[in-house]
């Protein structure tokens, strides 16, 4: 027969079974935590008619959009999820109640360059509220509290999560009659943490803002201190613009709750320099930075829009979102050493190994472990013992169950623990108890470590 | 601003948030069953080469595949996860421990012509355990018990596994000089179920095959009684061919484990009908029927091949697997109004809806309610009473947390029921208490009635 060379396309994930048990694991932690906060899970086609994907147009994005036809159908897959949100909101605006608070989890299609660590293919992980005409500041206040919970709940300690808000800067820009500079300005404030100052300086004076003007702008976004003292320091700049006055305003809210929320000061900071390169944010906007690897950039980003479906709908849908790009996400942490051996990664809790031919009390046995929800594999193959122990190391179970001909006359299994190498004789549902409760506490691992 | 109509492509499903949670609530159950079995999840690329995914060549399906081009690649969407398994076993041969056992529940495309009930893109629910040359026979045997789980875990009662075996029937034509034209009378055969005796005897003989030999193979698969009689009724054809008596031995181990794998025999049947369709299956074959509604048709297939990666590597790998056609098998349910209201579809446990201007105390009720584990919205666009109570209603929210200043004063919250309309003021913590054990007690429910 001939035969075709098997490869899995560049630029597309594909773990190996301990890797995938983690992700599993970060994608399970992401649904549990978002759930806590109301958010409901949500998911649309893959594939999308050009026509509605691309109603906004234009940009960067278009060019490494996967477009098609089939039949005569023209077709794009989506590249983000916030387009198809867009369309799902606007088809069933009748049928929700908002605020619709709604999470999702899936993959996303751009052809980009090939490169390393570059995918073409990846997880989003994205939560959005959106509001009927008008949205609440506190649903932005809340965003912290999620971001936070679920780091932790991961296994992170050292992010920070960098807020700023669009209406503070517009108004600043405003106020030194730069107004209808701001979007570009803030494009290039945006790159200060990838070009630095000066760099970032050169660019705003190529940009046409005057010598004077990119010192005040520097300054302003350089302000330094906590949370607290910038804050302050913005106090001086209130009362000359209304934009200002409530970017502040709201700055202060999302600041104010955050340990009521349960978010450490340690945690959080406001940063003048946060900007988001995408014009559509409004309000405030956030991204999140592992303190040691700032290198990584920011791996949780969003912030607050006004207008969520303004091409499908005349309805004003204001809404806030964040989103973290999981598979890059996930790449990077392994690429530093930080995914955590602490979790299960093994198929199985337990391996049932028959040393009998007739294997019915084996399978008995592996039936009352699963009653326990114990994952368990019946090791079912003509093999030598040796060979049978080769396999449980080789997928890292935990507890192996042997039943011999002495066991079963007995009325009990032979327990060996794998990492202690104990070997414990008991009755089937003691064992199944104790497995049941060591596998617990050995489930409590995180699966991220920094 | 020119608007776009939004619309979701037809054949594409978009479920509703309610709808989407018992969506939710199927996948996860089926994600933990299957774990029980020691099945690692497994995800792979939606987007293969085309040249990969297509080794195979031919066949009904490559009409039906999404190909387009993209740069110089010649890219396909996937078709089922089998062809993706195969390629990733090819790739990854070295890493991999065998029997190796993989679960993965992700869409596929084909792009059939657009019908109700009918989808171009779905999710398949599949399990395969392979081995590296040789796979012993209990493998198949457990998978009735895998089913039986996996549907009683969702709910459903009534339904019958039903079990054949290829070598079985190979051996019964190779007897009567049919081996040749085995693979014909088998898809013959397998469409008995939708066309009847009458017409399934009319095509065996437009298939050249001779009266009184149409006439044995009608009155083989139409052996009746229970299991055990049908089994007993084959024996008489023992002796005779190598491969039936392989295939009954095979069948009768497949039938002999079932009490200890936890599987009743009214969910159980021998089914000498069961051909399946496909060429690659070569020893136990697996259908599922609801027995009220056998329109449907089988809800859960499979069965044993030989080969899975022939078209990637010369490594014999056996296996055995079941696929669930998830997407159909949804629209079928709520067809047929069989998901039930048992769970609970709403975004959240909780609805927290502060009375006071301040909401520090709101905040801080959510947080623990949270740490609890209780699924919390906090409500604070600023609407009149009614308004908020008409959303706690639309969201369907079992419990509404009120927190006035008369509350506040006494360090206590009022909790509605909004089941029982009951009103009680406690501590916070007591209320976290009762919300989580009352929201527990009512998520044992199932998600699919019969």
């Amino acid at each position: 027969m001939e035969r075709i060379k098997p490869r899995t396309l560049s630029g597309f994930m594909e773990l190996l079974p301990d890797k995938q048990a983690q992700m599993e694991r970060i994608m399970e932690i992401l649904r549990r935590t978002y759930s806590l906060y109301g958010f409901a899970p949500l998911d649309t086609p893959i594939i999308e008619a050009s026509e509605v994907l691309l109603a906004k147009g234009g940009g960067e994005t278009e060019k490494q959009i996967y477009r098609f036809e089939k039949g005569d159908s023209d077709l794009s897959l989506r590249f983000d999820l916030t387009v198809p949100l867009a369309k799902y909101v606007a088809i069933n605006y009748a049928q929700l109640a908002f605020p619709f608070r709604r999470y999702q989890i899936g993959k996303v299609y751009r052809g980009e360059r090939a490169q390393r660590g570059r995918f073409r293919e990846f997880y989003q992980a994205d939560i959005d509220v959106i509001g009927d005409g008008e949205l609440d500041i506190m649903n932005e206040a809340e965003i912290p509290a999620i971001i936070y919970r679920t780091f932790t709940t991961l296994g992170l300690t050292k992010f920070k999560i960098r807020v700023n808000n669009r209406k503070v800067l517009n108004g600043f820009f405003a106020m030194h009659g730069l107004f209808e500079k701001a979007a570009g300005i803030m494009r290039t404030i945006d790159k200060l943490d990838k070009i630095g100052e000066d760099k970032c300086r050169v660019l705003l004076l190529e940009d046409g803002i005057p010598e004077l003007k990119t010192d005040e702008i520097m300054g302003f976004i350089g302000i330094s201190g906590t949370s607290a003292e910038k804050l302050k320091a913005l106090e001086k700049y209130e009362g000359k613009n209304e934009t200002f006055d409530t970017g502040l305003s709201e700055l202060r809210v999302v600041t104010g709750c955050l340990s009521e929320f349960g978010v450490p000061e340690e945690n959080f900071e406001i940063d003048l320099t946060i900007a988001r390169g995408l014009d559509y944010y409004t309000g405030t906007v956030y991204e999140t930075t592992l303190t040691e690897h700032p290198e990584i950039g920011s791996v949780c980003s969003g912030g607050r829009y006004d207008n969520l479906a303004e091409y499908y709908t005349d309805k004003k849908l204001p809404g806030v979102g964040i989103s973290i790009g999981l598979t890059r996400l996930f790449y990077v942490l392994e690429e530093q050493g930080m995914l955590s051996d602490e979790i299960i990664t093994a198929p199985a809790d337990a391996l049932i190994i028959p040393m009998t031919e007739e294997i019915s009390k084996a399978v008995e046995t592996a039936t009352l472990l699963r009653d326990f929800g114990i994952r368990t594999m019946l090791y079912s193959e003509n093999k030598k013992f040796k060979a049978k122990m080769t396999y449980a190391d080789r997928i890292g179970v935990p507890f192996v169950v042997f039943l011999g001909d002495d066991e079963i006359s007995k009325g009990v299994v032979k327990v060996k623990d794998m990492k202690t190498g104990e070997q414990i004789e008991e009755k089937p549902d003691e064992a199944a108890m104790r497995i049941k409760s060591e596998i617990d506490k050995r489930s409590t691992g995180r699966v991220i470590k920094d």
